[in-house]
Formats: structure tokens, C-alpha cells, sequence
């Protein structure tokens, strides 16, 4: 049997190894096609690299292309795949200036995605970046340390999300002057609610960065071949590097050509255990592909590497001849400013609102640790429950430290349906070094639930 | 209407305030009998005031008496309830040299639970103490406290729990030798698997503390009505001050002798609202009552502060003319040692076996943060799943940092009746600083899962 692999990345890989784990080499032959140079890094890692906490580009890898080649998985660097003939059961990639093809029995798609850069901003040459690979990584980084009378001194990051958030704290890091532009009127607009994207804002602020919010970005104006400055209706900003952070479209050209499936959301469509849709044998994993939300059970493109990664094992597992499947995702994600901690799972007010759920919120400040416990710091805890049910819809949590990974509690909570009621009663850790004696997330679920019964 | 409260710490205050809450001084007159001196304190943080982490006594006090009563409860301090008459529905407390009476139309017996001191522990005037309420944080205090030449320089602890523990790294903290003694092989033998125990060893002896294992205490020896040392067959432990740490009992006497039920562990009966079974207005909360492990089904008495609050909270609720559950507890707990983090929830391998559970169980090593993260710290988590079902029986993390209090999501696992394999899909928030792609407790799902499939 016969697995090619198209893309070397969490997903590919993650579907490579599995399926190699159940079926040695003696049953099944893995090519795996890799556009770029390396495999299995961790794409979310670049800003912390970029930003110099992470010392080496290559801590980023977690396994070599030899790594896997030793598992005798056959991967190919620079091959870039340019179609699949479902007919015949071939990939066709491009390598230098030849053309490979590759027959298959299985094969999994697993392309990616690519940042969203506007027409005008397709100038990576001039120093206008997207960050999705570990060679966009490498190309900031090469930009960054241009020779003195080259060197970048002014960063501008269009985009407030996830990515330009932490790619603008990098810059700073990194002794650069940094604008960031956002279109809406607080930074992580669509992943946080109105207040809570303000207190990032206040963080970035502290940073030292320019945030300019409302933004309106128009072009770029570029000298001698490098990006100048941004061009906004309110003037220009000067600007030795750009990094988009506009968020990511799937990677789903060439599989659209050859026919597969893609969602309505851009993403190929596949079933729990990751087959694309009415195909038996085609497999597709990660950020190219769209998955369920287990709330509103509407498609969504959610491109996490920890996602990928659950994608990808299970179409290993399952290509291996296992069983597994990956149901869905809640919306759970997790960043930081500075010292701030960002997390939120299930759905925001506006994706509330949007789903049509009718809902209440309740927002409570309280400490990491018991109050009078030293290290004591200030979260803000954010819960929203459907008005009639009371069942946990989302949840926010705003902090210093130790904040915001207790939205994995939260995330428990809406994944098994419990109500803001319920959740009162939850057996949760307790001691003065770790929370107060009732835990931030239970005095939360104490006010929803009292918003719940006077709704 | 009017409430008598037997208990002014945690349980009985919660209920009070809670009663209020509901019904204004026109509808609801409150009396609260406290033998001590002090309302509403958190007794878990005794051991971090006495080892200097918290500066003073006061601060652990949440609400003083003088608070209370602004809130319209008359709370009469330092009287000893000796008696309930339930036919003529009155309460009987000494205060001083005279006898109270006061009568109820609902109680609320929150009497807590006393710390086992063996017969020939009971000397608290010769420096042997138990640690349960702020008066006995005081007597410690003051006895560690004493002029230059009697200033205890040798601590022993009896009891390596977690107050055992606690106190024995408070007495290090304070300069004391210390030497912690625990009859079982390992520390925390009762709430941990012995390999956790072992980590929890390995950080007591770490922190300077001398701890003996499969000990056994025959006495005490005095001298000019101080103690001097500790007896075991082994020989005598030099001591000037001696801890109790042997766990604590229901304080149900009272309540016994007047005809209230008692269950086998010891604590009160109640039904979920925190009723006592059989009696229409009399309830109950706190470290006085039994309540229900919701994995095994039993009785048990697990006295925490945190599940006092809720107790309390609920009795108030039912008492103010509100609905209000208590379904019980999964036993997690979670404590630290120096910088060792220890949590656990549901059943340790010891209860899974006892409850007659058959199960296999997985041991992970990762670490708290992506590994290429600065201040990524070793993590182990441990999962208990029943053989056939994978049913998530209980969780234990063991780590240095940023580790415990994940062990709130395994408790939501536990609380939902998950299996592992369910949780290999959980969408737990992931960022390089947070977490590694796959977290701690996804991987030790996947092995659980895989350990459930083999077994």
C-alpha cells in the first residue's frame, strides 16, 4: 500500500507517523511532498523567535526531515505539488525544473494555508511579509538583520488578530519602532469581546507600540525596491518592514481542481475521521480543511496547529486501519501580551449573536491566588449563557499569570454542555497558592447563573 | 423567621450571609454561635502565615465579626454550644460562666471538625498542637514566637498529609529543624499514588526537612511542662515544638447526643440541599457533615474549605426560600512543596482499587510550556481509566510550575463522566507559552486511550 502525503508540516506529518506507527514499512510505502525545506515545526513558535525569547530557529522543529526519513518515511523538500488526477491515482509536483509523479492508494491533503496579503502588499522582496512558514520566519528574520545602513527601524503590522498582536510585540523586542493598524475598534476584534479587546489594547499600549485603531490601510510606497511607508487616509507611516496579519485562506487550489470538496468557508469538507467527502480513500487534515463547531454544529475554519495535529493523527489512525475521530472544535485559543493573558473558549458575544442565541453575560474581577496569598494577581473572568438554558456558551479570561490556561476548565464546561448552574456546584482545585476559596470561575458561574434567573 | 447558626467560620457564615442575602432584617433575624473569637477565616492559609509568606494573622480573616453584624447577623463570639433541644427547637450555649438560650425556627449546625490528637498529644500547653482554627494558628504562633530562651529550635511534624506538609515547610521556613514523620512509606499516602509521593518525598527532604518514613509514634517526653521529644521505637526526636497532622474528625457530638444522624465516616447526613436527613429546618454544612463521592457513589468526609463555602452557601440559599443543590465532591485537592506542585481529582489508584474499580492507568512527561519556550518546566500527569469503559476514574499532575491548577480540567473530565478517549479531542487551548501543541493532558489521554484498547 501506497500513502503520499501533500504537505510536510503538524498535519502531514502527524498522519505520515501514525500511519507508519500501525503499518510498518513492510505494508506501506509514505512519500511525502513538502513545498518548503523543512517538516513538523511549530509555525506558532516564529513571533517568540522572532522576538528572541527562542534563541534558534531550529527549536522550532520538532522533527527533521531526516527524523522521519529514519521512520522511513520518504519525504520530499521543494515539491511542489501542482495537481492530483483522481483517475489515474497520481500526485504531479514540480521539483527544480522537473516534473515527479506519484501513484497512491491513500492520500492525504494537507496543504496548509497561506496568509491573506492584498493585492498591493505582494512584495515580499520589498519587506512586506505574511507569517504562515517557517520560511516566512526565516525571511523577517534575514530582513531584520539587514546591514546597519539597511536595517530596518520602523515596523508597521496590519492586522490586530492573534498574529500581528504577537508579531508587533516581537518587533518591539527586537528594538524596532511599531505601528500596529487595525481595521475594527479594538484589537482581536473577532476573538474577544469589546471590553476585553480593549484591555489588550491597553496592554500593547504599555508595550510602547503605536496602535492605531479604525484603521484604513490604502497601499505602500517603496524606494530603491523596499517598502518605505504605509499609506493610510489619514497620511503616511513610515515603515522598513510590513508584517501582514490579516489571517490565513486554506490552501485548496489544487485540490479544488482535481474536484474534492471545499465548504463554504474555503475549507475542503471531510467527515469525522477526516476522509473528504465522498472520497474513500483521499484524507485531508489542518488548516486547508474546514471542521464543526460544537455549538452552533455550523462549518468553521479554525487554522491551529493543535488542531492540525489531532486532524492529522487521526487520519493516520484511521488510514492505518484504526479508528478515530476528530468532532469538532469549540473555539478555545490562548495568547499573551506582555504579561497579559488572553484566553477564550466557545463562542464571543458577537458569534453569539450571530449564531442567534439569545444570552446573558457576567464579568468578575477576582485573583489567580488567594488574596492575601503573595504573588496574588488580578483576572477578569467572562462567562455568556444562553438566556432560557442556561447553558455555557463561551468564556473569556483576562489576567496577569496563571490566568488564562483555567479557560481549559471553561472549555471542558462548554464542550459537555453544562449549564452556567451546573457549573457552581464544580469540584474544582483549592489551596492559597492557587486560587481564592471560591475559584474566579465559580464565582462567575455564581453571577451567571443570577443573571440567568433575572433574565 | 428565625435562623440559629452553630459555627462562624466558613460553612455556618456562608449560610448566613446567603440567608440574608434573600431575607432583609425585617423577615429574618440570624444569631450565630461561635466558641472562637474569629468569623470567616481562611484556616488553609494558617500554614503560610506561620511560615511567613503572609504577614499577618488578619489577612486570612475574610469577614471580621464587627462586618457581620453591620450585615444584620448577631454573631456572639466565644460561646460553646452544648446542646440542641429539637422539641422545643432551642439551642443551649455557656459563654462565660452563664448558660444562652436562644430558639430557632431553622439551624444550622456548621460546627467544622477537630484535628486526631492521640491521648498522649493532648498537652497544647506543653507545645503539641493541632491546626485547624485560627486560635490554633495563634498558639503556634505565639509558642514559636517565645523569648530567646525557650524559642523552640526543633519542629516535628506527626503526619505527612497535606497540613503535615504544609507546616512542616512553614517551620523550615521559619529556621526550625524539622523532621516530618508519616507511618505509611510514603508522604500524602491517603491522596496520592506512591510514585507521586515519592516526588513529594524527594521535595520535603529537598527543602532541608528530615522526613521518616513508616514511622511510629509511642509518645511524648516532657520536661518543666514542655515538650522535649518525640518517642518512636527507633529512639527519642528532640522537639520543642510538635504538630499534629493527623487528619481531622467531625466536631458532631452536639448533634449526636440531640438525636441529629450520623453516618459511618463520621459527618452529619444531609440530603443535597444541605438538609439533615429527617429534619425539616435543621441543616447542616461544612467539615462536620459526610457528603457523596459522585464517582463511587459512597459517603465520604472530605473537609475543605472550599467545599465548606459551597455547602454553606447552598443551606442559605434553601433557607432564604431559594433553590439550591450540593451533589458532592470527586476529591480533587491540590497543594505545593517549595516549588512542587502537586494536584490530584477523582480516585487515586489505592480508592479505584478499593471501590472495586478495575482500571489501567497512564503516566505522561511533558512540560508546562511549548519545550523551546523560556521557563518551560517539567509536568507529570497521571490518569486512572476503568479497563473496559475508559472511563476517566482520576487524574493526578505532578510539576514545578504553572502545573496544578490544570488538574481543574481533569476535573471537569472526571465530573462529566469522559473517557480518555473522548478527551483526545478536547479543544484545550494551546499557545508556545502555554502549552505544548499537544498538552500534557491530551498526550496522557492518547496513552490512556491506548492502554484502554491493549488492556
Amino acid at each position: 500500500m501506497k500513502l503520499v502525503v501533500i504537505g510536510g508540516d503538524a498535519a502531514g506529518m502527524s498522519a505520515a507517523s501514525q500511519a507508519r506507527k500501525r503499518l510498518g514499512t513492510d505494508h506501506l510505502e509514505i512519500v511525502v511532498f513538502e513545498r518548503g525545506r523543512f517538516t513538523s515545526y511549530s509555525a506558532c513558535g516564529i513571533p517568540y523567535w522572532i522576538g528572541g525569547a527562542v534563541d534558534e530557529r531550529d527549536a522550532l522543529i520538532a522533527r527533521t526531515p531526516e527524523e522521519h526519513r529514519k521512520n522511513g518515511i520518504d519525504v520530499r523538500l521543494q515539491h511542489d505539488v501542482v495537481g492530483i488526477d483522481l483517475d489515474r491515482r497520481q500526485v504531479v509536483a514540480l521539483h527544480g525544473d522537473g516534473e515527479v509523479r506519484e501513484s497512491f492508494d491513500h492520500l492525504v491533503y494537507a496543504a496548509g494555508a497561506s496568509p491573506v496579503v492584498p493585492e498591493w502588499a505582494r512584495v515580499r522582496e520589498a519587506g512586506v511579509f505574511g507569517v504562515q512558514t517557517l520560511e516566512d520566519g526565516d525571511a523577517i528574520h534575514a530582513w531584520l538583520s539587514s546591514s546597519a545602513a539597511r536595517k530596518p527601524r520602523r515596523a508597521v503590522v496590519i492586522g490586530g488578530g492573534y498574529i500581528g498582536v504577537e508579531m508587533a510585540e516581537a518587533m518591539i523586542q527586537r528594538g524596532l519602532e511599531v505601528t500596529l493598524l487595525e481595521k475594527s475598534p479594538q484589537p482581536m476584534a473577532k476573538t474577544a469581546d469589546p471590553e476585553i479587546g480593549q484591555m489588550v489594547q491597553d496592554a500593547i499600549r504599555g508595550l510602547g507600540i503605536d496602535i492605531v485603531t479604525n484603521a484604513h490601510v490604502e497601499g505602500l510606497e517603496t524606494a530603491g525596491g523596499r517598502v518605505t511607508a504605509v499609506v493610510t487616509p489619514s497620511g503616511s507611516l513610515p515603515a522598513n518592514i510590513v508584517v501582514m496579519g490579516l489571517g490565513v485562506r486554506p490552501n485548496t487550489a489544487i485540490a479544488r481542481t482535481a474536484g474534492l470538496p471545499v465548504g463554504a468557508t474555503g475549507g475542503l469538507r471531510t467527515d469525522l475521521r477526516m476522509r473528504v467527502e465522498g472520497h474513500e480513500d483521499i484524507w485531508a487534515a489542518g488548516d486547508c480543511v474546514e471542521t464543526r463547531h460544537l455549538i452552533t454544529g455550523r462549518p468553521v475554519h479554525v487554522p491551529l496547529g493543535t488542531h492540525a495535529n489531532k486532524q492529522g493523527r487521526v487520519a493516520g489512525i484511521n488510514i492505518g486501519g484504526g479508528y478515530a475521530t476528530f468532532p469538532g472544535v469549540i473555539g478555545t485559543a490562548v495568547t499573551k501580551v506582555c504579561d497579559l493573558e488572553v484566553a477564550r473558549t466557545g463562542l464571543t458575544s458577537h458569534e453569539a449573536d450571530q449564531a442567534g442565541y439569545k444570552f446573558v453575560t457576567a464579568t468578575v474581577e477576582s485573583t489567580s491566588r488567594a488574596g492575601y496569598y503573595p504573588g496574588a494577581s488580578p483576572m477578569t473572568v467572562k462567562l455568556i449563557a444562553e438566556r432560557r438554558t442556561g447553558l455555557l456558551l463561551g468564556a473569556q479570561i483576562v489576567g496577569r499569570s496563571e490566568a488564562a490556561k483555567r479557560i481549559d476548565a471553561l472549555a471542558l464546561a462548554v464542550w459537555n454542555k453544562m449549564t452556567v448552574e451546573e457549573m457552581t456546584a464544580l469540584d474544582l482545585s483549592y489551596a492559597p497558592p492557587f486560587a481564592p476559596v471560591w475559584d474566579p470561575v465559580l464565582i462567575a458561574a455564581r453571577k451567571a447563573t443570577d443573571a440567568v434567573h433575572a433574565a
